[in-house]
């Protein structure tokens, strides 16, 4: 891990390469996607879950713009496992995240208009702790923690979200 | 509580008198309402709470557009103490609420576009339940469990909100 996260330090877009949730949610869950066959109040803990490749992931779309109309917001509970992460990526929204539980670092670069984000920032995050990504900044989250899940809540703006992926240089 | 839940099953919106959360916030947390000043990383229990003027309400803004610069979301954690609720309601823009802890009932009139909303539907809402508003339709949320606080987090589009409030009609 620690090796992944030195090649991490610098960073590059992966211009149009794009991980849709959108997408892969709508083929995971054809089979109960009828708004109107939904109840107004869902108990979150029966919603179906997806890891989308990610190895370690739990995603679950809590309110979603395919499974229930949403337009302007969409809210996921990820979880992921001690020593999992997500892409390095960035997306064209807002994103709040809220922690759960358990702990990580969240690497942030702020260059975001630039073709080479560059150097990261890096920030500790725990448990009831929130923070949120600008529009189009590249990020990370690591479940730095090994022996506990890193649970977060996330809101992102414009859903559908289209993630894209950013690579890191690896001669930094 | 059980005679005002009566005379609430008829609404009418009071029109154009609102109460605009983002005008209370702004003039509560003015002293420390530099963006730049915030850290990225937030512990939500340090964060300031303020009641609005709503018996038993204690509202945190997690990510909001006044304190924290967000345009297009903005996520609330707010505790009703036991026999507490919301005004009755509506906003123009999308809503979705998670229950963390508590329990309540959810009342929602869907006639969003009519001068006079009607007989409100009635949920139970529970711990990890989730469920959304949409857009202008008139709704209202109780703790009606005697002993427990109920507590959610709260997501809006479209912020600062404004909240029109509508009053039940008492002839019904």
């Amino acid at each position: 891990m620690e090796a992944s996260r030195k090649m991490a330090w610098h960073w590059h877009f992966l211009g149009f390469f794009f991980l849709s949730l959108h997408v892969f949610s709508a083929k995971a869950k054809a089979s109960q996607c009828s708004i109107k066959g939904l109840p107004l109040v869902r108990n979150i803990s029966e919603l179906p879950q997806d890891d989308y490749g990610i190895r370690g992931l739990s995603h679950i779309t809590v309110a979603g713009s395919v499974l229930h109309g949403m337009k302007e917001v969409e809210v996921w509970l990820q979880t992921f496992s001690p020593g999992s992460c997500t892409p390095i990526h960035r997306h064209s929204c807002e994103e709040v995240f809220i922690v759960l539980k358990g702990s990580g670092t969240l690497y942030l670069a702020s260059s975001s208009h630039q073709k080479h984000p560059g150097k990261p920032q890096e920030y500790f995050i725990f448990p009831n702790s929130t923070f949120h990504i600008p529009v189009n900044d590249a990020h990370q989250v690591w479940n730095i923690n090994e022996h506990e899940d890193l649970q977060v809540l996330v809101i992102i703006s414009r859903p559908p979200v289209k993630m894209y992926v950013v690579t890191p240089l690896l001669s930094s």
